[in-house]
């Protein structure tokens, strides 16, 4: 199948996804509630979790609409995380719009992230499926593993001493485990046997991986109009990223105990954040990180697609590949 | 039975309970994650969803080991609840401790909060019983009910006209729905049939309407060493309680004017919060509040022991009676 086609029937799931997410929000809700729900889930978004949720239950044999509830409650429970960790990190910005604790308040955006998680088991029950059981369990290990990942962020997060095994240690919980987990409940739903759950757990794990320091580069050399916030924003917070580790592991002289500085959240107070973007970018420039993490990234992804092999050949795993691609080519 | 022996039976429950909980938190967490989650699980308390849930799941037939994780699963998902209302009413104090986010912070109260909801439902999961899809149906549509409970509360807070309609549709979601619920999944897990499943539900939803009435009684005619908090917080924070909300239907004059000040939350800069507890008590005792209080536990508390009439008359049976009276009657 041509990658047109691919294009339109990725489209096609994200609407139906879209769809089904709006039609969760109930009216009877108090006011705020409802506006917040409704705030967070019309913010679009690639669905990521869902598309490849719905794809791996296809590639195994399964059917679109088997997979569509599992598929739209990874999506609440995305959004979940989002909407508490944005109160957590005190993000004003979300996919170019107000986050909800800026739109309303703290405790607003509080019980938004609670009922997410709520319509998300609420939708999750409603899958026919062999086992019911085994599904949440991996629904809720996932939610447990994201939580416990957010816990380690904030733990690393005033500490001078970060390395790179820290930060794989925290994106597997919050990035990859949670993708892993959306491409084998979805093998689950399709009725995959134990080798191809295999197969799409550890394709699901090195996409995971890839997808987030993917994210981590187009802080640096993406385009904010297409990433609907702002460009550098990790740098100027000084969050600990693939790209800032990787520097501080490499660089030498001045520009080391620059990145030292920006670790220790020091900075200088006359720097301008557009200053210090700039100087940040440099340093990455000047050490080869920005090429070290496209060829992470690009590592990772053929490990990804690699585990592919491990499944069916057909018109979904195929799908799942170009999607793959898609995702680590995103802008960069 | 005596009474003595169920005092006895409800002590070797909580303490099967506690342990049951205190085995749930994991050790390789994050170190505040896990410190707040030890924090919130070993602070004591009634248990009395739990306690309800596993007597339910006795009186129609099934067994205590067979309802215990359920049980706990319920007593993570209360916890969960009080740790984020705690943030939203910013409360200080909790079981006579210092809340989460108090003795550490929001972001961790958050999080400690989200995971004891993981944690509940992965507790959850492991209840062997005939129908996990309802069981935990039920336990979903019971988050769902608390966390837009709360958020009719948010809604109610700042508003001068709130009627006794609007209090009881909020405790009615807040309270008696999480009641209902565990002795709904108590009687699931033990067999219950059709109308044994209605008469528990009818039973919970009553005490818990009782309950909750009794608890804001208690903010007025209580004692702080018992309760763990202070006496006439409610009334200093201008809570929309059973009672103030009885005393605005009821009282006439100078005093209707003091609670109408209450309800706006304006109050007189002069008042000391102890002249202020003293003035709305008395105005309670003077139109009668208080007894109209006592009456309607006492109505509601009927109406739950009422409903037992439904299910088998054995031991567990007249425990769920005894318990029931034991807990509207809490030194008052």
């Amino acid at each position: 199948m041509k990658e047109g086609s691919f294009q339109q029937r990725y489209g096609h799931l994200r609407r139906l996804i879209d769809r089904r997410l709006a039609s969760l929000v109930k009216h009877d809700q108090p006011r705020d509630l409802r506006d917040g729900l409704e705030h967070v889930l019309s913010a679009g978004g690639k669905r990521v979790r869902s598309t490849l949720l719905i794809l791996s239950c296809k590639a195994v044999g399964g059917r679109t609409v088997d997979a569509l509830n599992a598929g739209a409650a990874i999506e609440m429970m995305h959004n979940f995380t989002l909407v508490h960790d944005d109160i957590m990190d005190n993000a004003v910005e979300r996919r170019g719009r107000p986050t909800v604790h800026i739109k309303w308040d703290v405790n607003n955006a509080l019980l938004v992230g609670d009922v997410l998680l709520g319509i998300a088991y609420e939708c999750l029950l409603k899958t026919r499926t062999r086992d019911l059981r085994r599904v949440v369990e991996l629904f809720t290990e996932g939610l447990l593993e994201v939580c416990e990942g957010q816990g380690v962020d904030l733990a690393i997060e005033p500490k001078r001493h970060v390395t790179l095994s820290d930060y794989f240690k925290m994106i597997e919980k919050k990035t990859a485990r949670m993708i892993g987990m959306s491409t084998e409940i979805g093998g689950l739903i399709g009725g995959a046997t134990a080798r191809q759950l295999q197969a799409l757990r550890k394709f699901g794990h090195y996409l995971g991986r890839a997808f987030q320091v993917q994210d981590d580069l187009l802080d640096v050399v993406g385009e904010k109009r297409r990433l609907g916030k702002t460009i550098g924003g990790d740098i100027v917070e000084g969050k600990k990223t693939y790209l800032l580790l990787k520097a501080v592991e490499g660089a030498r002289g001045k520009d080391r105990t620059v990145l030292a500085r920006m670790m220790s959240h020091a900075g200088s107070a006359s720097d301008t954040p557009r200053r210090k973007v700039k100087a940040v970018t440099d340093i990455y420039k000047r050490w080869g990180v920005i090429e070290t993490a496209r060829q992470q990234i690009q590592r990772d992804t053929r490990k990804a697609t690699g585990a592919l092999s491990g499944l069916p050949k057909n018109d979904a795993t195929s799908m799942l590949c170009w999607f793959s691609e898609l995702l680590v080519k995103r802008v960069s």
